[in-house]
């Protein structure tokens, strides 16, 4: 893509309130803009990395047998009341009456949505196991809701439901399920603690979060330096200083960024809702639930605070807008021509074609931080200077090797 | 994928209410599912469905140029002050407090929001001309929802704005767009009307709708049944029996169903919101606006209102959930086979590997209505029945045939 066509240019200064990092580079890079507290427009750059985070979600999700649905945000009160939860949630559910008086919610969260239509649906142990996923934005009336996409009052989320007949199963399957989320995270290029958690409002049950170490981060967690066990405070039978379970290291405690969380609800929804189904010897058998999310704009967030420096983003190659920044320096033609035969070869190019000093290009580079830099002026001649994002070196190569670079 | 493991089975009774032929069939075939009136949960075969529609309308979109991003469903009441819509609008928009008490709409649509984003982020002739689109569901307070995806309080919605700094080059892309369209419905198996229509509660101004002939339409137009010339009935200059503009044909009246619609607003939002940009030459000018919506949802109702018969869907190909049924019958070990190369070579199909019967099978797969219908029985040896969705003949042909065929 063009830069001069690119919606929207790069801003010289923060927002005013930005305590983060990824609150001011995703905002001065062009990636979100603010409507309203906690509530975001997904730029065309940041929809992209959105998209590229979504799309590693799916792929792993889909390995472990999830089927992709879409549910509605429009939900009525009564299936909320069966649980408890119109009550519960009032806090952070937007409610609301419709023209004809009818109370209705906004989805904060899918599990009475997703419970009512299983109930429907299943009768017999031949339709479980269940794994159904769908990516939406979610709603949540916050008081205070934080700049930038950490927490908002409307953001993107993967929320994954799985259905079961036993205990056993269900927790094999949140094993297994433990497993695709550290290899979402891995793909994305982030470092998470698995930490073993209370459930907070949504559950009492067995829990577990997916929290990143960074400085930005609104949770305490002990957690240890050199593999991905961790601890919520609030549960704190660890403390700093004991030894980590999993390899004896000496555990450290933090803040961190949850970026993902999952719950064992049980029967809690069989008796609540009723949700029966007859096994394979003809018993009426609760419908076990367990759920899944990932924070997916959170996410974004969380990376950027993770990658990063006084420049601006480092995006990691799995999730970055383009593969490459294209910059022509002194107005030239073989610059064109190179974008020419890159975008041919189906490599994913930002081309900064703007008229523009070769400082302003290589700022706004610096910013928006895509993994790789590729330089076209009088000085190269028939070579390119490439230089990583994340690196100080750069290197004159030829278009082939570019292109190899850009599909590894 | 498997059907014993698809969410959801089909029905064998239709929805009591059940008055069109689409919310009948993707009701029983399992494409979609009520939560409440005219709010569905898109089922994993209707959720490719609507994929498919999505990425057909994604890639001509991009090809006119434009940019995807996605825009905020929570909107603030002032934007919407600026515009007089939060009045006009206040029949279909849903509108509420949050916790801090401020008043708060849901995007019905979304000219308010992205003027605003134009407005601060665009300052010059150099910025200019501008097309963004998102695709998204969106929200709309029907007091008479109707069942199926026909006219819902909740529904997915791509729409695209372009900004202009002159009525010709608004003009240009208006056009443009008009052949886009055109495309768009092409592609997806529809014969449109592109009708002249008076702009409604949103816009007096310039306005086509693209529509298709269907017995369950809400709208009347006047239309050519030779060419794609349509009116609507309210503007009224012509009337049935009088000759076709375009090609002279004796114009038609009949029901019809609006699975589009785009609007030129001209200069009202600059107007309104404060929207201007310089000049080449340094003059201050209104920043032009039009808008052009497809509505995916009921574009796939639509879709089935066109194409089914007295026992389910036909899908075209282009947005058929997969491309053919696999079919085995009497439990055989082939069809297991087969299935595993068809996938293996990047196959997109259904296998029927259930133990129900012959009869059973085939009801079903007419009811889901994929193009093919590919049956390995014990009768056919090496080889593979396939019939057409849309013809009665079946004909024994072989895997790699088969493959041939899909790929297509």
């Amino acid at each position: 893509m063009r830069q001069s066509k690119l919606f929207t240019k790069t801003q010289k200064n923060p927002p005013q309130d930005a305590l983060s990092a990824s609150h001011k580079y995703l905002t001065q890079g062009g990636f979100i803009d603010m409507l309203m507290a906690g509530v975001y427009t997904y730029l065309p750059l940041g929809y992209r990395v959105l998209n590229k985070i979504a799309d590693i979600i799916r792929a792993e999700m889909n390995s472990a047998g999830g089927q992709e649905m879409l549910m509605p945000t429009l939900q009525p009160k009564n299936i909320w009341e069966e649980t408890g939860r119109w009550e519960t949630l009032k806090e952070v559910m937007y409610q609301f009456q419709d023209r004809s008086g009818k109370e209705t919610g906004l989805g904060a969260t899918h599990e009475e949505v997703i419970y009512d239509l299983i109930r429907r649906n299943v009768s017999s142990y031949k339709d479980l196991p269940l794994s159904l996923y769908q990516i939406q934005n979610k709603f949540r009336n916050e008081l205070r809701a934080k700049g930038g996409l950490m927490r908002g009052r409307e953001f993107m989320m993967k929320d994954l439901y799985s259905f079961h007949l036993s205990q056993e199963d269900l927790d094999g399957y949140y094993n297994q399920m433990i497993e695709a989320y550290k290899k979402v995270y891995q793909r994305c290029g982030l470092e998470v603690k698995v930490v073993e958690a209370s459930g907070g409002i949504f559950t009492k049950k067995y829990s577990h979060e997916f929290q990143v170490i960074a400085e930005a981060g609104e949770d305490n967690i002990i957690y240890c330096p050199k593999c991905d066990f961790g601890q919520n405070s609030e549960i704190a039978k660890l403390k700093a200083g004991d030894a980590c379970p999993q390899d004896g290291e000496s555990l450290k405690a933090g803040k961190s960024i949850e970026v993902g969380n999952i719950f064992q609800f049980g029967d809690k929804y069989a008796k609540d809702m009723n949700g029966y189904a007859t096994t394979k010897d003809g018993q009426k058998q609760p419908i076990l639930m367990a759920s899944y999310g990932i924070g997916i704009s959170r996410l974004a967030a969380a990376l950027v605070e993770v990658h990063h420096d006084e420049k601006g983003i480092i995006w990691p190659k799995s999730v970055a807008p383009f593969a490459a920044h294209l910059i022509s320096l002194n107005k030239n033609e073989t610059a064109d021509e190179v974008y020419e035969i890159l975008i041919k070869k189906g490599a994913d190019v930002l081309y900064d074609d703007r008229d523009i000093s070769a400082g302003e290009k290589f700022a706004d580079a610096d910013l928006i931080g895509l993994p790789y830099r590729l330089v076209v002026s009088s000085k190269s001649g028939d070579k390119i200077e490439v230089k990583k994002r994340s690196s100080d070196k750069s290197e004159l190569v030829g278009l082939n090797e570019v292109l190899k670079l850009l599909s590894e």
